[in-house]
């Protein structure tokens, strides 16, 4: 039994509650990866590892809990070409638009995949994070979605992290589907679905649910085979209309809702009342130039827990920093430093479905950022700045 | 006579015109820590040392061109009161506000100056950063300002990094002169400025013109004073609203006008004439929520020079990443990329005066940035991510 204990700590819990964000001083006991104890030193742990933090301040391990974070090539040319002019017809004509991010995954291999995703990672590492969800769905075949999922997987073998997968061949219709969702759904995203999780590849399973992608009804299908699964579902809902995607997630005791600017009150409450969280993305809002706002104060009221994430992906958030995206959530979507930091924490983990992370507490995995802070609202406040000391996963520093 | 030879580079000059964007290989040879030649391998390198740079992308180091990096505490309570729905007035009781940071910095001393802002540099310098500029304007008494510069000078014997020292009393109006804005300018802004002049404290001398601080009759006769001494100004100027600050520094020929969301066509050709620099600061428009965006169109059309900082400053912008400045430029201010990296290198040397960085020719210092990127665009799409492979100072690795 491997018995550490981290000294003189001010403990940011993340626990519901005011008390949660308080910083108290306090040690935390571990054991085998596990926190064993908080605040008072046990009995037990006089011979234990000591480390200590000199008034540091501790947070559970962040948490990215929606990202695109593996996949092929970049869009800066396209980025550059919208920038000078150039219309969304001529850069498709130049190949660009989700379906360059699609070519080029599909060209990648399983080690190029993994090899362009390292750096990103590792600038979300970097920044405390413990906890990475990566979603499928520039491959669009299932071998290719096959290939982005074992990436992702094998990232969590490369770098001391926990990684998430997520099933998101429902993200785009490729080509040779044109004109053909509901043979893409049947033929690709369900069949796909089903082997994947057959190879242990699969825990969530995502869509898009847009009047540019997919509909309510269709993304209603592919939960249905989530389900007979038993894989829990999320979606990306409301973000540039309300399609009722939001609603759909919360009526089938979804994880999470994500972008959400679109949804409303109602929906908030559906959301509130199944446990669905509402996942803010405020990097694609803001690379976007969306006016647009998510509806913060019905989430508030209605009780349903927000969640910020960078939305890593070439295109509408081109983005490797979570403390960025929570400046970003307080920033733009006002958000609170406190719901800031619950958002990259617990809530973050409920929106995963995890029970073992995101708070400081018995029983929990030891994964903890140590922060040269001096209170918890810097996290938010600061922009384009790391002040991250340590980072701890199940108790081993990295 | 050091001699070292950077091989295999892929140069991204930033001299003027579109060639300066197009990465050509080649090589930098470098004696005595300025560039002697630039392309093809000149004669006399042969035993020199020789740095292969794989083929990376090469540009001159960055250049922040407009910081307030050297302040006392910091304002992250303010900021989490306010977006816990605290009105300014309940603020400005608590102690919150511009005065906060002037509190604080005449409580510091200079080392405790030096000593705050070193992780904030840092950050600046991690992302290839080699010139910054520093403005005095939170302790706005004379001792207080020269020590605000003398800690910045201080930074520059800490860290490889070139510092520019501007003089910034006619900040605010401090609490003892309230109501008594032109005694503050002949007791304090003025003889402080020949004081710090005569104490080798100062290179350039700033002010912020707008209706909540100084007019553009009072900020000329600043601009008398320093052309007195031969000291080149700029000015915060139509950040909030148009006061004429823009044309006054134009018409003394001066170095930038900094904001400038208000500022309209004849400003921009008033500045283009002059040689004045647009330095436009996204991080405050940003963090303030501006909806006035910067007249970019008309600085182009003008042929007005276009700079971009961090303004890094404990109100308006806890900002410490200028490749972030530089993503907000093309995301918020719809600048090009191409103007984006020229606006943290030409131009910003422009803005600061210096005619011997900032551009990769012969006779320039070798301050070099080398970049893990395949196109000069990615300096600018990522957010949140940091290429840097190396940084030069004078020919130095650093
Ligand atoms: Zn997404
Ligand atoms: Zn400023």
């Amino acid at each position: 039994m491997i018995r550490k204990i981290l000294t003189d700590a001010r403990l940011v819990t993340c626990a519901p509650g005011d008390a949660g964000y308080d910083a108290r001083t306090g040690c935390i006991a571990i054991e085998d990866g596990r926190i064993v104890a908080i605040g008072a030193e046990p009995q037990g742990f006089a011979d234990a590892e000591r480390v200590d933090l000199a008034g540091r301040i501790v947070t559970p391990a962040l948490i990215d809990c929606h990202t695109h974070i593996v996949f092929g090539g970049d869009r800066a040319v396209e980025f550059e070409m919208r920038l000078n002019g150039a219309s969304y017809e001529e850069i498709a004509r130049a190949g660009g638009g989700i379906l360059s991010s699609v070519t080029a995954t599909r060209a990648a291999s399983e080690d190029d995949l993994v090899a362009s995703a390292l750096p990103r990672l590792d600038a979300l590492l970097a920044e405390g994070v413990g906890t990475v969800e990566i979603k499928s769905g520039y491959g669009l075949t299932v071998d290719d979605e096959l290939k982005m999922l074992r990436a992702a997987r094998k990232l969590g073998q490369h770098r001391p992290v926990r990684i998430v997968t997520t099933w998101l061949a429902a993200h785009a219709v490729p080509p040779e589907y044109k004109g053909r969702d509901e043979a893409y759904l049947d033929e690709i995203v369900i069949p796909g679905l089903r082997a994947a999780h057959a190879a242990g590849l699969v825990d969530a399973v995502d869509g898009f649910c847009e009047n540019i992608a997919f509909s309510a009804t269709q993304m209603a299908r592919v939960f249905d085979a989530a389900s007979e699964l038993g894989l829990p579902v999320k979606l990306h809902a409301e973000q540039l209309s309300h399609q009722g995607g939001a609603s759909l997630v919360a009526s089938r005791g979804g994880l999470s809702a994500d972008h959400v600017e679109y949804a409303d009150a109602a929906d908030a409450a559906a959301m509130a009342a199944a446990g669905t969280v509402a996942v803010l993305l405020p990097g694609a809002f803001y690379t976007l130039r969306e006016t647009q706002l998510p509806p913060v104060d019905a989430f508030r009221d209605a009780g349903c827990a927000m969640a910020l994430a960078t939305d890593c992906n070439p295109g509408t958030a081109p983005m490797t920093s979570l403390l960025l995206a929570m400046n970003m959530g307080a920033t733009l979507f006002r958000m609170t430093p406190q719901e800031c930091l619950r958002g990259v924490t617990a809530n973050a983990a409920q929106a995963l479905g995890l029970r073992d992370t995101g708070v400081l507490a018995p029983g929990m995995r030891a994964d903890l950022a140590v922060w040269d802070i001096g209170h918890p609202a810097e996290l938010s406040y600061r922009i384009g700045f790391n002040p991250l000391h340590q980072r701890y996963l199940e108790g081993e520093p990295c």
